[in-house]
């Protein structure tokens, strides 16, 4: 088994202001030095047996296109090693 | 200056029916073998300075109360190393 982390965020250049948002509670509810906070979303994909180079190359290509808006929206893939068994 | 990764998932016993609906959409785009999939949020703080104890443990208490739902939500919180200065 395999676990992938498809971790999508606005690009830098993007506006956030849900994470604009938590800054200022952040702040207000006490904590100190907040200087930035982006707020982004975070897909777990369990598959079966390993990731060979086949499923890798479309997975990066979906959630480029699918789990990401290509416009506004960087992706990251990780394979979360601890769960390759 | 430390960045702090924040990742709120639903909790393994609450269905998540934005997961499903990815993992439909990876199978039926031709991604085999697709166990399962789950959608969360993460948040990326950056904080002055380093991590010291009192804003750590605050940190967690406002990732636990604010950033999750702690009735259907758990969170986890790591230092992003790499941002560290």
């Amino acid at each position: 088994m395999a676990r992938i982390l498809v971790t999508v965020m606005l690009k830098p250049e993007i506006l956030d202001p849900q994470g604009a948002a938590v800054r200022n509670a952040l702040g207000r509810l006490g904590l100190t030095g907040v200087n930035d906070v982006r707020q982004g979303k975070q897909f777990v994909i369990e598959l079966d047996g390993d990731l060979d180079a086949d499923r890798d190359a479309l997975l990066h290509k979906l959630a480029a296109e699918l789990l990401a808006n290509p416009v506004i929206e960087d992706y990251r893939l990780e394979v979360d090693a601890q769960a390759t068994a």
